[in-house]
Protein backbone atom coordinates (compact mmCIF):
# COMPACT_ATOMS: atom_id res chain seq x y z
CA UNK A 1 0.00 0.00 0.00
CA UNK A 2 1.56 3.27 -1.47
CA UNK A 3 2.11 6.05 1.42
CA UNK A 4 -0.12 8.54 1.39
CA UNK A 5 0.25 12.55 1.77
CA UNK A 6 -2.17 15.44 2.12
CA UNK A 7 -0.56 18.19 0.39
CA UNK A 8 -1.91 21.51 0.40
CA UNK A 9 -3.07 22.65 -2.81
CA UNK A 10 -4.62 25.96 -4.77
CA UNK A 11 -7.36 26.35 -6.68
CA UNK A 12 -5.90 24.30 -9.74
CA UNK A 13 -5.35 20.99 -7.36
CA UNK A 14 -1.89 20.27 -9.18
CA UNK A 15 -0.50 23.55 -7.37
CA UNK A 16 0.84 22.57 -4.61
CA UNK A 17 2.20 25.37 -2.04
CA UNK A 18 3.51 23.96 1.41
CA UNK A 19 6.74 24.70 2.47
CA UNK A 20 6.11 21.93 4.69
CA UNK A 21 4.60 19.78 2.33
CA UNK A 22 7.42 20.52 0.30
CA UNK A 23 10.24 19.15 2.89
CA UNK A 24 8.09 15.77 3.15
CA UNK A 25 8.06 15.25 -0.40
CA UNK A 26 11.14 15.99 -1.36
CA UNK A 27 12.01 13.76 2.19
CA UNK A 28 10.33 11.15 0.30
CA UNK A 29 11.79 11.63 -3.31
CA UNK A 30 15.11 11.55 -1.25
CA UNK A 31 13.94 7.83 0.27
CA UNK A 32 12.73 6.39 -2.92
CA UNK A 33 9.26 6.11 -1.48
CA UNK A 34 6.21 6.15 -3.72
CA UNK A 35 3.47 8.43 -2.66
CA UNK A 36 0.09 9.46 -3.49
CA UNK A 37 -0.30 12.64 -2.98
CA UNK A 38 -4.00 13.79 -2.02
CA UNK A 39 -4.85 17.52 -2.78
CA UNK A 40 -6.05 19.26 0.47
CA UNK A 41 -7.54 22.37 1.29
CA UNK A 42 -7.44 24.74 4.64
CA UNK A 43 -10.91 24.38 4.83
CA UNK A 44 -11.04 20.44 4.77
CA UNK A 45 -10.01 20.14 7.95
CA UNK A 46 -12.73 17.47 8.59
CA UNK A 47 -10.21 14.97 6.51
CA UNK A 48 -7.88 15.33 9.27
CA UNK A 49 -9.57 14.42 12.08
CA UNK A 50 -8.69 11.22 12.06
CA UNK A 51 -5.29 12.39 12.89
CA UNK A 52 -5.97 14.69 15.53
CA UNK A 53 -4.35 17.56 13.81
CA UNK A 54 -5.67 20.54 11.77
CA UNK A 55 -2.60 21.04 9.50
CA UNK A 56 -0.95 19.37 6.71
CA UNK A 57 1.50 17.37 5.70
CA UNK A 58 -0.17 14.49 7.19
CA UNK A 59 1.57 11.36 6.25
CA UNK A 60 -0.55 7.60 6.14
CA UNK A 61 1.79 4.52 5.84
CA UNK A 62 0.18 1.61 6.92
CA UNK A 63 -2.64 2.89 8.11
CA UNK A 64 -0.82 5.02 10.77
CA UNK A 65 -1.17 8.61 9.90
CA UNK A 66 2.38 10.41 10.98
CA UNK A 67 1.81 14.47 11.48
CA UNK A 68 4.39 17.35 11.21
CA UNK A 69 7.43 17.61 9.03
CA UNK A 70 9.69 17.09 10.91
CA UNK A 71 8.38 14.30 12.94
CA UNK A 72 7.70 12.83 9.72
CA UNK A 73 11.53 13.10 8.47
CA UNK A 74 12.21 11.51 11.91
CA UNK A 75 9.93 8.94 11.02
CA UNK A 76 11.21 8.22 7.27
CA UNK A 77 14.21 7.72 8.59
CA UNK A 78 13.89 5.36 11.22
CA UNK A 79 11.50 3.59 9.34
CA UNK A 80 13.10 3.16 5.96
CA UNK A 81 16.98 2.95 6.88
CA UNK A 82 17.59 0.80 4.43
CA UNK A 83 16.92 3.83 1.94
CA UNK A 84 19.00 6.67 1.52
CA UNK A 85 20.06 8.99 4.79
CA UNK A 86 18.00 11.70 4.92
CA UNK A 87 20.60 13.27 7.79
CA UNK A 88 23.57 11.26 7.74
CA UNK A 89 23.77 10.11 11.35
CA UNK A 90 22.81 11.32 14.47
CA UNK A 91 24.90 13.90 14.96
CA UNK A 92 23.65 15.53 11.61
CA UNK A 93 20.23 14.29 12.67
CA UNK A 94 20.69 16.43 15.77
CA UNK A 95 22.40 19.13 13.92
CA UNK A 96 19.33 19.21 11.29
CA UNK A 97 17.27 20.91 13.63
CA UNK A 98 18.44 24.28 14.17
CA UNK A 99 17.73 24.55 10.14
CA UNK A 100 14.32 23.78 10.68
CA UNK A 101 14.06 26.80 13.35
CA UNK A 102 15.80 29.06 11.42
CA UNK A 103 13.78 28.25 8.55
CA UNK A 104 10.81 28.58 10.32
CA UNK A 105 11.31 31.79 12.56
CA UNK A 106 13.43 33.63 10.33
CA UNK A 107 13.01 32.76 6.32
CA UNK A 108 9.42 31.92 5.90
CA UNK A 109 7.72 34.79 7.55
CA UNK A 110 10.19 37.29 5.12
CA UNK A 111 9.41 34.91 1.84
CA UNK A 112 5.48 35.23 3.13
CA UNK A 113 5.43 39.06 3.14
CA UNK A 114 6.87 38.66 -0.66
CA UNK A 115 4.25 36.32 -2.01
CA UNK A 116 1.16 36.33 0.81
CA UNK A 117 -1.24 38.40 -1.63
CA UNK A 118 -0.15 35.76 -4.60
CA UNK A 119 -1.31 33.11 -2.57
CA UNK A 120 -3.99 34.38 -1.42
CA UNK A 121 -5.68 34.75 -5.41
CA UNK A 122 -4.01 31.21 -6.08
CA UNK A 123 -6.12 29.38 -3.14
CA UNK A 124 -9.49 27.61 -4.01
CA UNK A 125 -12.66 30.02 -3.81
CA UNK A 126 -13.85 27.84 -0.63
CA UNK A 127 -10.43 29.16 1.58
CA UNK A 128 -10.42 32.43 0.79
CA UNK A 129 -12.42 33.53 3.73
CA UNK A 130 -11.08 31.52 6.24
CA UNK A 131 -6.95 32.28 4.68
CA UNK A 132 -8.09 36.20 4.57
CA UNK A 133 -9.13 35.87 7.94
CA UNK A 134 -6.79 34.22 9.69
CA UNK A 135 -3.86 35.52 8.40
CA UNK A 136 -4.86 39.30 8.95
CA UNK A 137 -5.45 38.32 12.45
CA UNK A 138 -2.03 36.78 12.76
CA UNK A 139 -0.16 39.68 10.57
CA UNK A 140 -2.17 42.52 12.50
CA UNK A 141 -3.03 44.06 9.25
CA UNK A 142 -4.66 43.30 5.56
CA UNK A 143 -2.73 41.00 3.14
CA UNK A 144 -2.64 43.83 0.82
CA UNK A 145 -0.65 45.92 3.48
CA UNK A 146 1.20 43.44 4.34
CA UNK A 147 2.76 42.59 0.99
CA UNK A 148 3.32 46.11 -0.02
CA UNK A 149 6.08 47.53 -1.12
CA UNK A 150 7.46 44.44 -1.47
CA UNK A 151 9.97 45.90 -4.05
CA UNK A 152 11.86 47.85 -1.52
CA UNK A 153 11.83 44.60 0.98
CA UNK A 154 13.74 42.65 -1.48
CA UNK A 155 17.25 43.61 -0.50
CA UNK A 156 16.32 42.66 3.24
CA UNK A 157 15.64 39.08 2.19
CA UNK A 158 18.79 38.81 -0.01
CA UNK A 159 20.57 39.66 2.88
CA UNK A 160 19.07 37.29 5.38
CA UNK A 161 20.02 34.45 2.67
CA UNK A 162 23.71 35.74 3.76
CA UNK A 163 24.35 32.39 6.00
CA UNK A 164 22.81 30.00 3.43
CA UNK A 165 24.89 32.10 0.33
CA UNK A 166 28.08 31.72 1.90
CA UNK A 167 27.43 28.12 2.55
CA UNK A 168 26.08 27.07 -0.54
CA UNK A 169 29.44 29.32 -2.46
CA UNK A 170 31.53 26.41 -0.47
CA UNK A 171 29.90 23.25 -0.65
CA UNK A 172 27.38 22.46 -3.35
CA UNK A 173 24.24 21.37 -0.89
CA UNK A 174 24.19 22.18 3.10
CA UNK A 175 24.76 18.72 3.39
CA UNK A 176 27.65 18.97 1.28
CA UNK A 177 28.16 16.93 -2.19
CA UNK A 178 24.52 15.98 -2.27
CA UNK A 179 21.17 17.23 -0.75
CA UNK A 180 20.23 16.11 3.18
CA UNK A 181 16.74 17.20 4.81
CA UNK A 182 18.10 20.21 5.66
CA UNK A 183 18.32 21.33 2.12
CA UNK A 184 14.68 20.42 1.86
CA UNK A 185 13.71 22.10 4.86
CA UNK A 186 15.30 25.57 3.10
CA UNK A 187 14.35 24.46 -0.33
CA UNK A 188 10.62 24.32 0.51
CA UNK A 189 9.90 27.48 1.62
CA UNK A 190 11.47 28.68 -1.84
CA UNK A 191 9.03 25.83 -3.57
CA UNK A 192 6.31 27.47 -1.37
CA UNK A 193 7.06 31.20 -3.17
CA UNK A 194 7.63 29.45 -7.12
CA UNK A 195 4.29 27.40 -6.65
CA UNK A 196 2.08 30.30 -5.81
CA UNK A 197 3.77 33.41 -7.04
CA UNK A 198 5.42 35.26 -10.08
CA UNK A 199 7.70 37.56 -8.33
CA UNK A 200 11.40 36.53 -8.70
CA UNK A 201 12.94 36.70 -5.25
CA UNK A 202 16.60 36.14 -6.38
CA UNK A 203 18.99 37.24 -9.00
CA UNK A 204 19.90 34.69 -11.35
CA UNK A 205 23.03 34.46 -10.73
CA UNK A 206 22.90 34.19 -6.97
CA UNK A 207 24.76 31.59 -5.06
CA UNK A 208 21.31 30.54 -3.34
CA UNK A 209 19.57 30.53 -6.63
CA UNK A 210 22.14 28.30 -8.32
CA UNK A 211 21.79 25.28 -5.48
CA UNK A 212 18.45 26.13 -5.46
CA UNK A 213 18.55 25.19 -9.68
CA UNK A 214 20.78 22.45 -8.07
CA UNK A 215 17.77 21.26 -6.19
CA UNK A 216 15.03 21.69 -8.95
CA UNK A 217 17.03 18.83 -10.64
CA UNK A 218 17.26 17.15 -7.87
CA UNK A 219 16.19 13.14 -7.78
CA UNK A 220 14.88 13.48 -11.89
CA UNK A 221 13.90 16.86 -11.13
CA UNK A 222 10.89 15.80 -9.15
CA UNK A 223 10.17 19.37 -7.66
CA UNK A 224 11.10 21.27 -11.02
CA UNK A 225 8.07 19.38 -12.87
CA UNK A 226 5.84 20.96 -10.29
CA UNK A 227 3.95 23.86 -11.21
CA UNK A 228 5.33 27.11 -10.54
CA UNK A 229 6.58 30.41 -12.03
CA UNK A 230 10.22 30.50 -11.78
CA UNK B 1 55.74 18.77 22.05
CA UNK B 2 52.40 20.63 23.05
CA UNK B 3 49.82 22.41 20.37
CA UNK B 4 50.49 26.24 20.79
CA UNK B 5 47.78 28.52 20.19
CA UNK B 6 48.11 32.39 19.35
CA UNK B 7 45.34 33.70 21.86
CA UNK B 8 44.20 37.21 21.84
CA UNK B 9 44.44 38.78 25.07
CA UNK B 10 43.55 42.23 26.54
CA UNK B 11 45.35 44.58 28.82
CA UNK B 12 45.16 41.62 30.99
CA UNK B 13 47.09 39.07 29.89
CA UNK B 14 44.51 36.24 30.99
CA UNK B 15 41.61 38.25 29.68
CA UNK B 16 41.18 36.13 26.16
CA UNK B 17 38.57 37.71 24.01
CA UNK B 18 38.36 36.45 20.14
CA UNK B 19 35.12 34.68 19.59
CA UNK B 20 37.16 32.75 16.54
CA UNK B 21 40.17 31.30 19.33
CA UNK B 22 37.29 30.59 21.28
CA UNK B 23 35.86 28.49 19.05
CA UNK B 24 39.45 26.69 18.69
CA UNK B 25 40.21 26.25 22.50
CA UNK B 26 37.13 24.62 23.34
CA UNK B 27 37.69 22.39 20.47
CA UNK B 28 40.58 21.53 21.76
CA UNK B 29 39.08 20.81 25.01
CA UNK B 30 36.13 19.00 23.14
CA UNK B 31 39.44 16.80 21.53
CA UNK B 32 41.16 16.53 25.08
CA UNK B 33 44.10 18.41 23.21
CA UNK B 34 46.67 20.05 25.60
CA UNK B 35 47.49 23.50 24.50
CA UNK B 36 50.27 25.93 25.35
CA UNK B 37 48.20 29.61 24.58
CA UNK B 38 50.43 32.36 23.81
CA UNK B 39 48.61 35.50 24.47
CA UNK B 40 48.58 37.95 21.47
CA UNK B 41 47.82 41.82 20.56
CA UNK B 42 46.49 43.10 17.39
CA UNK B 43 49.46 44.86 16.71
CA UNK B 44 51.75 42.02 17.02
CA UNK B 45 51.15 41.29 13.35
CA UNK B 46 55.02 40.10 13.20
CA UNK B 47 54.66 37.43 15.29
CA UNK B 48 52.18 35.52 12.89
CA UNK B 49 54.31 36.23 9.92
CA UNK B 50 55.75 33.03 9.83
CA UNK B 51 51.95 31.70 9.16
CA UNK B 52 51.47 34.40 6.59
CA UNK B 53 48.59 35.38 8.56
CA UNK B 54 47.51 38.53 10.36
CA UNK B 55 44.92 37.40 12.57
CA UNK B 56 44.09 34.64 15.33
CA UNK B 57 43.60 31.73 15.82
CA UNK B 58 46.76 30.61 15.01
CA UNK B 59 47.30 27.17 15.91
CA UNK B 60 51.25 25.28 15.57
CA UNK B 61 51.03 21.74 16.10
CA UNK B 62 54.57 20.22 15.34
CA UNK B 63 55.79 23.33 13.83
CA UNK B 64 53.19 23.23 11.48
CA UNK B 65 51.17 26.77 11.59
CA UNK B 66 47.28 25.89 10.88
CA UNK B 67 45.27 29.62 10.64
CA UNK B 68 41.49 30.18 10.27
CA UNK B 69 39.25 28.86 13.07
CA UNK B 70 37.19 26.52 11.03
CA UNK B 71 40.62 25.18 9.04
CA UNK B 72 41.62 24.20 12.48
CA UNK B 73 38.70 22.57 13.78
CA UNK B 74 38.78 20.53 10.41
CA UNK B 75 42.55 19.95 10.77
CA UNK B 76 42.09 18.65 14.30
CA UNK B 77 39.18 16.38 13.15
CA UNK B 78 41.71 15.11 10.84
CA UNK B 79 44.67 14.73 12.46
CA UNK B 80 43.52 13.08 16.09
CA UNK B 81 40.58 10.80 14.71
CA UNK B 82 40.82 8.87 17.82
CA UNK B 83 39.75 11.44 20.09
CA UNK B 84 36.27 12.51 20.72
CA UNK B 85 35.04 13.57 16.88
CA UNK B 86 34.22 17.11 16.88
CA UNK B 87 31.53 16.88 14.02
CA UNK B 88 29.87 13.45 14.78
CA UNK B 89 30.77 12.17 11.03
CA UNK B 90 31.17 13.58 7.24
CA UNK B 91 27.34 14.41 6.85
CA UNK B 92 27.18 16.80 10.38
CA UNK B 93 30.59 18.07 9.12
CA UNK B 94 29.40 19.37 6.29
CA UNK B 95 26.13 20.97 7.94
CA UNK B 96 28.71 22.57 10.53
CA UNK B 97 29.51 25.35 7.72
CA UNK B 98 26.08 26.90 8.54
CA UNK B 99 26.59 27.23 11.39
CA UNK B 100 29.54 29.27 11.08
CA UNK B 101 28.20 31.91 8.42
CA UNK B 102 25.25 31.91 10.78
CA UNK B 103 27.34 33.18 14.07
CA UNK B 104 29.72 35.25 11.17
CA UNK B 105 27.28 37.43 9.56
CA UNK B 106 24.43 37.42 11.94
CA UNK B 107 25.22 36.56 15.12
CA UNK B 108 28.46 38.48 15.82
CA UNK B 109 28.06 42.11 14.35
CA UNK B 110 25.12 41.71 16.71
CA UNK B 111 26.69 40.97 20.02
CA UNK B 112 29.62 43.57 18.62
CA UNK B 113 26.91 46.15 18.23
CA UNK B 114 26.90 45.61 22.40
CA UNK B 115 29.95 45.38 23.35
CA UNK B 116 32.96 47.17 21.36
CA UNK B 117 33.23 49.81 23.53
CA UNK B 118 33.62 47.84 26.50
CA UNK B 119 36.01 45.96 24.62
CA UNK B 120 38.16 49.27 23.56
CA UNK B 121 38.52 50.07 27.18
CA UNK B 122 39.74 46.19 27.89
CA UNK B 123 42.06 45.90 25.77
CA UNK B 124 46.21 46.84 25.88
CA UNK B 125 47.20 50.49 25.27
CA UNK B 126 49.37 49.53 22.52
CA UNK B 127 46.24 47.78 20.61
CA UNK B 128 43.99 51.16 21.15
CA UNK B 129 44.99 53.50 17.83
CA UNK B 130 44.42 50.51 15.30
CA UNK B 131 41.55 49.36 17.43
CA UNK B 132 39.72 52.37 17.23
CA UNK B 133 40.66 53.24 14.04
CA UNK B 134 40.21 49.94 11.98
CA UNK B 135 36.83 49.48 14.02
CA UNK B 136 35.54 52.83 13.09
CA UNK B 137 36.46 52.80 9.47
CA UNK B 138 34.80 49.61 9.18
CA UNK B 139 31.66 50.74 11.40
CA UNK B 140 31.15 54.07 9.22
CA UNK B 141 31.20 55.39 12.71
CA UNK B 142 32.64 56.10 16.18
CA UNK B 143 32.74 53.35 18.73
CA UNK B 144 31.10 55.42 21.04
CA UNK B 145 28.15 55.98 18.20
CA UNK B 146 28.13 51.82 17.54
CA UNK B 147 27.48 51.00 21.01
CA UNK B 148 24.96 54.22 21.58
CA UNK B 149 21.26 52.64 22.72
CA UNK B 150 22.39 48.97 23.02
CA UNK B 151 19.75 48.67 26.01
CA UNK B 152 17.33 49.31 23.12
CA UNK B 153 18.99 47.06 21.01
CA UNK B 154 18.87 44.07 23.10
CA UNK B 155 15.40 43.24 22.34
CA UNK B 156 16.25 43.24 18.25
CA UNK B 157 19.51 40.60 19.81
CA UNK B 158 17.21 38.44 21.93
CA UNK B 159 14.82 38.41 18.86
CA UNK B 160 17.45 37.23 16.64
CA UNK B 161 18.34 34.21 18.71
CA UNK B 162 14.66 32.99 17.89
CA UNK B 163 16.34 29.78 15.81
CA UNK B 164 18.82 28.93 18.55
CA UNK B 165 16.77 29.39 21.57
CA UNK B 166 13.96 27.28 19.97
CA UNK B 167 16.61 24.52 19.46
CA UNK B 168 18.48 24.28 22.68
CA UNK B 169 14.62 24.06 24.05
CA UNK B 170 13.92 20.75 22.29
CA UNK B 171 17.71 19.11 22.68
CA UNK B 172 20.17 20.12 25.51
CA UNK B 173 22.96 21.13 22.65
CA UNK B 174 23.22 21.99 18.92
CA UNK B 175 25.15 18.84 18.37
CA UNK B 176 22.14 16.49 20.57
CA UNK B 177 22.84 15.29 24.13
CA UNK B 178 26.55 16.47 24.17
CA UNK B 179 28.59 19.69 22.19
CA UNK B 180 29.71 19.55 18.71
CA UNK B 181 31.87 21.82 17.04
CA UNK B 182 28.54 24.54 16.00
CA UNK B 183 27.72 24.60 19.60
CA UNK B 184 31.35 25.48 20.29
CA UNK B 185 31.05 28.46 17.00
CA UNK B 186 28.51 30.04 18.47
CA UNK B 187 29.15 29.57 22.28
CA UNK B 188 32.40 31.69 20.69
CA UNK B 189 30.41 34.53 20.18
CA UNK B 190 29.52 34.72 24.29
CA UNK B 191 32.66 33.83 25.68
CA UNK B 192 33.97 37.19 23.77
CA UNK B 193 30.98 39.22 25.07
CA UNK B 194 31.52 37.49 28.68
CA UNK B 195 35.93 38.45 28.70
CA UNK B 196 35.01 42.50 28.27
CA UNK B 197 31.63 43.65 29.06
CA UNK B 198 30.05 43.52 31.87
CA UNK B 199 26.54 44.08 29.89
CA UNK B 200 24.75 41.18 29.95
CA UNK B 201 23.20 40.15 27.31
CA UNK B 202 20.52 37.09 28.22
CA UNK B 203 18.01 37.04 30.92
CA UNK B 204 18.82 34.00 33.42
CA UNK B 205 16.28 31.97 32.52
CA UNK B 206 16.73 32.57 28.98
CA UNK B 207 16.97 29.01 27.24
CA UNK B 208 19.98 30.33 25.85
CA UNK B 209 21.26 31.38 28.85
CA UNK B 210 21.13 27.68 30.28
CA UNK B 211 22.55 26.04 26.82
CA UNK B 212 25.41 28.57 27.29
CA UNK B 213 25.86 27.77 31.08
CA UNK B 214 25.74 24.24 30.02
CA UNK B 215 28.66 25.04 27.68
CA UNK B 216 30.44 26.73 30.86
CA UNK B 217 30.17 23.56 32.38
CA UNK B 218 31.56 21.31 29.50
CA UNK B 219 34.77 19.55 29.73
CA UNK B 220 35.33 20.41 33.47
CA UNK B 221 34.27 24.04 33.53
CA UNK B 222 36.88 24.86 31.09
CA UNK B 223 35.14 28.06 29.16
CA UNK B 224 34.12 28.98 32.81
CA UNK B 225 37.50 29.37 34.42
CA UNK B 226 38.60 31.80 32.09
CA UNK B 227 38.25 36.06 33.16
CA UNK B 228 34.91 37.10 32.35
CA UNK B 229 31.88 39.01 33.66
CA UNK B 230 28.63 36.89 33.55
Amino acid sequence: MAIKLYDLAGAEPDRRFSPYCWRTKMALAHKGLDVETIPWRFTEKALLAPYNWERVPVLVDNGRGVVDSWTIANYLEDTYPDRPSLFGGPAARALARFYNQWTDTVLLGAVARMVMLDVFNRIDDRDRPYFRENREKRFGMTLEAFCADRESRLPALRQLLEPLRQTVVAQPFLGGDTPLYPDYIVFGSFQFARAMSPFVLLEASDPVNLWRQRLLDAHGGFARKAPGYW
